[in-house]
Order: C-alpha cells, then structure tokens, then sequence
C-alpha cells in the first residue's frame, strides 16, 4: 500500500480527532472533554441511590446517547488509522473499547453492576485530550522531577513499608485482638493509617504501652514526610536552575508541543516543521 | 465636571476613608479593622445558643449599633467617591452593602437566619484594610510566589482530583454499600479525605482488600503531598534569589506601599511621588 | 558595694549554679535537668488514678524530696546573685519559685488539684540549663530561619485563621445543628480540625453538598501546607548559604557558647576573654 | 592458621552466600530476599484467624521448610567464616538465630504466641541483602542527609515533646477526666497525635476553651511541620550542590559498590581492586 493511496477524507478525519492543530480538531477534543466529564458525573450520579429512583429514565437515556457517541467515536478511529489492529491494542484502543461496551453487555446480560462502573475508565481518556493540549507544558517539570526522584523514592517508600510491618507485627503483640488490632495484616494497615498522618480512629491503640508506641510511630511518620519533599523539593530546585542554563546557553525553545499524530502508527511528538514521521517514515499531513 | 469643582471636606473624607497616610486614615482603619472583628464575634457568639438566650439584649443593641456605624461608613464611601455608581458595583462595595443590610432585612420579614450569616462577609473587608498597610510587604513575595506556580498547581490539583474519582470507584465497587460506600460521590469525598491525609475515620474500609488498596491511597497521598510543596520551595528560593539580584543591580526600593486612592477611579499603587492618577489622570490630593 | 567584698564561697556557688564551665557547675546542671525530669515523670504518674492509689506513699515522699531539693536550690540561687529581687522577678525566677510552691500550699489547703500541675511549669527549667549547653549551637539556625520568617509566618496564619472562619460560617448554614455543627465557633473548630488534616471525625459533614465543601477544604488544607514549608525552606536555604559565606569572608568562629554568668545582672553570651560583664560592668569570676 | 590453609570450596561458598559479585552470588541473594518476603508473607498470614484455621497445616509445612532453609544457611554461614563467633554475636548474626530458633522452640514448648512474632525478625534481614544491592546508592544521597541534619532534628523533636507535655497538662486541667482526657499521660498522648495531624478522634476536646486550645495545637503542629521539611530540603539541595562540584573537581567515581566481603572478619566496602582485607589483611578471593 502506497503512502498516497488513502481517500482526503481518511487523512482530513485523522487530523480532527487525532490532532489539535485546526479549529476543527479543537472543537473535537473541547466536544469530546465535554463528553467524558458528562458520562463521569451520570455515571457517579447513577450509583446515587434516590437520584437513580427519581431520574431514572433520564440517565438511562443519556447513556446510551453517550454510549453511541463513544461507539461512533471508536469506528472513526479504528477507520482513519491505517494500521487498525495496532490501535485496538494499544493502551487507549482497549480503554476506549472497555468504556463503551459495557451498556451493550447489560442489554444481553441484564444489569451487571461491576460492568457499570468500567465506565469510570473513561476518565483516562482525558489524560489522552490533555497529552495533545498546549497546557501540558506546566506539568513537564513536574513530570522530570518526578521521574529523577524516582529511584529515591522507591527507596522511601520500601523503607516505609518495612518500618510499617516491623511496628505493625509490635503493636499487634502488645495490643491484641481485644483492642483491634486482630492480627498483624490489620496492624500492619493500622500502622499506615498512623505513619502517614491519616489516622481513621476505627483501630486506636488503648493500653498506655500502645500509645505511647503509637506517639512514637506519629512522630517518626511526621519527620519522614520530610524526606520525600526535600527530595521533590531539591530536585525541582535543581531542575528549574538548570533549564535556566538550558536556555541561556542553547536553543531557548524547551518543549515540543506540536500535536501532529502520524496515521501510520499513531506516533507524537513530532518536530515542528517534521514532514514526515521518524518512526516509520509514513509522511505527516499539513493543512 | 471639572477636576477642582470638590468641596474641600469631600477630599478631606475621601483620604481618611480610602487612604491611610494621614494620622486620621490611620485612626479610621484601625477604628474600622476593631469594629468588623468586633461585628465577627458578635456573629460568631449569637449562633452559640446558651449565649444568645443569655444575652439577647445585648448581642441586638450591640449589632443595631455596628450597623448603624457601618450604614454611616457606607454612605460616607459613596459621597466621597466622585463615581459612586462604580464603587457601588465594585467587589468591595457589593460586600459593603451586603453585610449592612441583614439586619435591617430582619426588621421587616423577621429573623432570617440565613441572613444573619451574610454579616460574616464583613471578614472580607478586613482585607481591603490590610491591602493598605504596610505590613503587606511581607506578603507581596508569597502572593507572587503562589502565581507563578498557578498552572503547575492547577496541573497537580487536576491529578488529585482525577485520581480520587478512579480510585472513589474502585473502592465503590470493593466496599460496597454495606461498609459505609453507599454511592460513588461518597467514595470520592472518602478518597479526598484519605489523599489529604485528614481521615476523618466517619468511613472506613473493613474488607482486607479495601484495607490494602486504602493503604495504597494512603501512601500515595502521603507522597503527593510533597509536591506542591517542592513547587512552592522551588519558586519561593529562586523569587528571593532573584530579589536580591535586583536589589543590587537595580533600585532597591522593591515593593510600593503608598495608600493613595483615586478619588476618581478608586485605582491604588501609585507612586510615591505621582501626583495624577495613571488610570484616569484625575488628581491625587496631598496634604 | 564594692565588686570584691562577697565571700569567695558565694562566688563558687554563683559558678556552680549559673555556669557551665567548670566540672562541679557541669554536675550541677546534669544533676538538675535529671532531677527536673524525675519531677516531671512524677507528676505524670501521679494523674493516673491506678498508680496513684497503689503508690500514693511514695509518690508523696518522692514529691517532698523533689520539692526541698527544689526549696534549697531556690535560695542558694538568692544568695548567690548581688540583686536577688532582679531573679526573683525575672522570668525564671518567677517558674522557679511556682513550680517549688505547689506542695507547700497543699499543707495548709489540702490537695488542690489545678496546683498540682503548677509543678508541670518545672518543665520550662529545662530550657535555662539547655541555654547554657554546647548542644544548643545545634538550634541557633533554626531560631533564625523562624526569626527571619516570622512576618511572612503571621500573614500566612491570619490567611488560614480568615478562611477558617469564612467556610465555618458557610459549613455551619449548610450543615446546621442536626449534623453536629450547633454553632459557628464549633463550625469554626471544625474547618481548623479539617484545613490542618488533622481530621478528628468527632463533627462530619454529613449532607452532599457539606461533603462537596468539606473535599475542597481538604484540598485547600493540603495545599497551603505547602506555603510555611516553602518559606522555612527558602530561609532555611539562603541562611545556610549565607552562613558558609560569612565563614569564608570573616571570623569563622559563629557561636559563642561560654556559660559565663555575671553575679549582679544575671547577663549570659560573654566573650570568651570577657574581664568584666559587658552590661553592667561587674567583674566576671574565672578559675 | 595461615591465609591459605581452607578448603577450596569453603572460599567459594563464602563468595555464594556474603558476595554478590558473581553469577551464583546473585543467584543465592535473590532466592533468599523471596524466602524471606514469603516468610513474613506466611507470618502475616498466620495470624489471621480463619486463613490459619483452613490453610493451618499447609502454612505449619511451609514454616518448617523455610525454618529448615534458614537452618542451613546459618550453619553455612557459621562454616565459611574464619571467625564463626564474630558472626554469632554479630547483630546479624543474633538475628539470624532468633529468626530460626521459635518454630524449634515451638516443638518444646507448645505454639507460644509471642515467640511466633520474632519471626518478623527476619525482616531485618532484608537490609543486609540490599545492602550489597548496586540499587542501594540511591540512598545513600538520603542517609547522608539525615545524617548530618541529625542534631538539628534532634532538637526539633524535644521541643515537640517538651510541647506536647506541655499542652497536655494545660488540656488535662481544662477538659478533665469526664472528657477523656483520664490523666496526663493521656493528655499528653492525645497531644501528639494532634500535633503530628494524625488526629484519631478517639479522645476529642469538648469544652469550647478545649477546643479553642486545640485549635491552636493543631496550626501549631501544622506550621512546626514546616521546620524538619525545611531542614531535609537545605540539607539536600546543598548535598547535591556539593555533591555536583566534587564530580567536576576530583573523582567523578562516588560510591563504591563492591560486594566483597572478608572470609575473616566480615568487613566489607572493600575498593575494587583490593587485594586484601584493609582491615585484617586478610586475602580477598576474586574468581
């Protein structure tokens, strides 16, 4: 298959819902952010109890205009996409097949209600809309420094959990079933909910021994929260020093934020001026 | 009407209202900032049943008076204005109105509670005070800390709510109805109050696999919570850095805090030494 | 008076007790700070009913002991001082004198409880023999980072403090007195308990739209936790580069942490070499 | 007995079970961090009443497997080390043995409870595998830093407790025993867990000046949270300042992570070319 050979109303479609260049593409992705959201809140509002007895009708129609949408929505891309079979296995093609099917299913099925709330997945495909949006660049930093600090916190958090077992499997010693603390797996959760600060109250520990280990766990968990944000904190100081640099001495222009989608294999991150893909070659088309 | 057509005593009132350079501004905002704080008590202790039954009488007299001085204040804000309609629509004068007219509300359709409540938008007046003092300067570095990382704020703030709606669901269907997660907007005001670390501890997760994946939560809020604040740091040591910069390199005067107000335009910030409005060119009297 | 006409024992004794540098004072003040703690420890023991009942005899044999020891030291620190009404009325003095007395009064009163704890005050006594430690050079830039962001610390607070008491008002409308919130104040305590994520449970938003409020006070709390950090780490930071400078540029000796007292003002922080007191010209007594 | 007296296979058990530089190494290393982790897994899990009542004999066979396991590698451990009792009364030698001994004493004694527990024990271990683990340099950035801000968290930690006794006396008097607060251990308990925001709920002021008072522990502990985030952030940002300058000035190689352990006195750290102990001159074996 030639490179040429697709009708301009395959490409023209690829452009609206896999890019953000055009007007029409931004009116795409602006409609289908919309939508999402909309699906999330019925379906939350669906799980409502006295909404769902009183509404009922109204939600279920709305569903399934959403469902149709997502579904039309879904041929569209597997349509304009010239390799088809890499999209429906790829992370978003089984996303976006998942929170749409399950409304088909409760026809055949009847209302399955775990299926129902695969529809919460759709929330992910928002995070495919904002990867294309201009806005994403304030999270780049936040993104590099997450990942520089990754190793490091790795460390933090299996030192947690070990800290947490050691005097989880303590407190289950001194306090006991009678006081909650049934055996260590629930000692060890109660362990957490204390280190981080959250502390629910349904396990408290009651004999003066467990308290005053547990005022000792408060305060070690209060002074490693410090460890994490010095390492985010240095490394984003660092970092933002850096880009500085950066920018001083190179090209001042940091982040690509071209939203060109290649139709041969789904590829981003094009250059700006990219005419053809540098993953498979496919040429990349301008209006 | 020209420029100089204005009593002298409108002036007069004008810069003992709105400004806070001359010993008699000064009287009058500390006067002022007393009275609203005052008025806030007042407020706060007539919601406290005991008190309000105890000392009816007085809680009313003394609010009839508050009321009074600040219908006066209002009044008095209007004639020295020479545009009252702006300062009427404005923010601060829609709160003015607002937390003034309550209680004459009350004389005719009887005690409104809900009224009543609008008196504590008095609070917010106590920032129009303390925009003119001096003292802000301290706080000029942290509101300018807090706007640059606005969009990596907003960026992270999004990511928590996302994640508290996935993980709401995902607790939803694990604990179900018969724990405590009896709809999917609960499960996500439980998510946010485990993220936060606060754990009211209202409603807890009793199954082992709830207890697992609250853990989960627990850890990641736990860690999350260091971003912002690797954020705010970040920005917070390179804004000083730079502060100091240009202190040495340029003026070091950082921060205007003259309380010039524009009899005209209501317009603030001046400069020490501009004698004609820079928003509407209308003059600024000096004593 | 002349400065050479007190006996050569008094002016051991002032050594003793006030300094820190001979090996007797050091005794002294170890002696002290494990006498104090004893105390304390007592103290604490003696609230809890069960102890108290099966050692009362020896809580109060031990408390008598604690409190002559305390008596003697009280007047060998009168003797010693050339001005004792100046350490009598001095801040210490005042602890040191009320935290003696509690047991005396229980002779001619009987057991008033609330006096009792007066003696918890002996807990303050610890902070004059850690002044005069080596250890404390530990601390002094902690001290100054807080000193330094002191200003920016108040604003901060009086922002929460605000806002605490603007969403209390909103809470205590939504939520009423049904659902726990029976008057502002408590409303007010509430929004203090959630914004610092500390999140008791004892008082829970228990309507949608109270839970709705409630998350983004969560969220707020979680992200202004961000600001004081910021701002202790940026001091924290610019004090330590600052401090490396200074150590380069000048006199890399930073501390001075001789325990010299004078006998007539009680000044401390002398010079190394100091002859005489730099306050009031008293001759300092050395080896 | 000279350097070159032992069996051949003795050195290359030692290189199996102390080193990790070789494939066997490695190999040995990584089944026992699973045996391990599937041992604390059975400890937990064992503890939990109904899986202990139907898996009972499955988990009793698979203890006595791992014990078994542990068994040999203590007494390997003891064979290939020149000085055995060195390693026995060495803190991982005595772990080692605890974590063995309580399924054996369990034969003797009857399932004690408490005994069983001393098998979380083996947990510990888990460090001494990670410590030959090339992952672990990433921690050692974060134990430098601990480390030398040791003595400023020390002094942070003593004023929070000095604080809390403090607070937790004055709540004691205020709110008393009908409250909760029973004696001042309890207060003092309750105190730190509303200092550190962790905020359990179980005991909770009830008085308005309580809760006056405790609002002010909580902003309190909210803002002292700053203090030990700001001291790790300092102390980071310059380690890695540091840290950066001593890779551009002098060796850019920081961290030795070889394996090598002494068959004499199990030293390790050993450089990497080292040919013998720099310890006990004792010959290092490389393959």
């Amino acid at each position: 298959m030639s490179k040429y050979t697709r009708n301009k109303w395959r490409v023209k479609l690829h452009e609206i819902i896999y890019e953000a260049d055009t007007p029409e593409g931004k009116l795409f992705d602006v409609v289908l952010l919309i939508t999402i959201l909309a699906s999330i809140l019925l379906v939350m509002l669906e799980s409502v109890q006295s909404i769902d007895e009183n509404f009922h009708n109204f939600l279920n129609i709305s569903e399934w205009v959403i469902t149709i949408l997502f579904t039309i929505e879904y041929i569209a891309r597997i349509l304009t996409v010239r390799r088809p079979i890499k999209y429906i296995f790829s992370f978003y093609g089984i996303v976006d097949l998942l929170s749409t099917i399950p409304k088909y299913i409760s026809l055949i099925v009847g209302g399955v209600h775990a299926l129902a709330a695969l529809r919460a997945l759709r929330l992910l495909r928002v995070f495919r809309i904002l990867k294309l949006a201009r806005y994403l660049g304030a999270s780049n930093n936040l993104m590099n420094a997450l990942k520089a600090s990754r190793a490091k916190i790795s460390v933090f958090l299996f030192a947690v959990i070990i800290v947490a077992i050691i005097l989880g499997t303590i407190m289950y010693l001194i306090e006991g079933e009678k006081n909650g603390f049934t055996n260590i797996p629930k000692s060890v959760y109660w362990c957490i909910v204390t280190l981080t600060t959250v502390g629910f109250g349904d396990i408290t520990p009651q004999t003066p021994l467990g308290q005053f280990i547990a005022s000792f766990v408060m305060i070690l968990g209060y002074g490693i929260i410090a460890v994490p944000t010095g390492i985010i904190s240095a490394e984003y100081t660092s970092q933002s020093k850096s880009g500085e640099q950066t920018n001083i001495d190179n090209n001042p222009k940091p982040v690509q934020l071209n939203s060109q989608c290649c139709v041969n294999c789904l590829e981003v991150k094009h250059h700006d001026d990219a005419e053809y893909c540098h993953k498979c070659g496919c040429q990349l088309h301008h209006d």
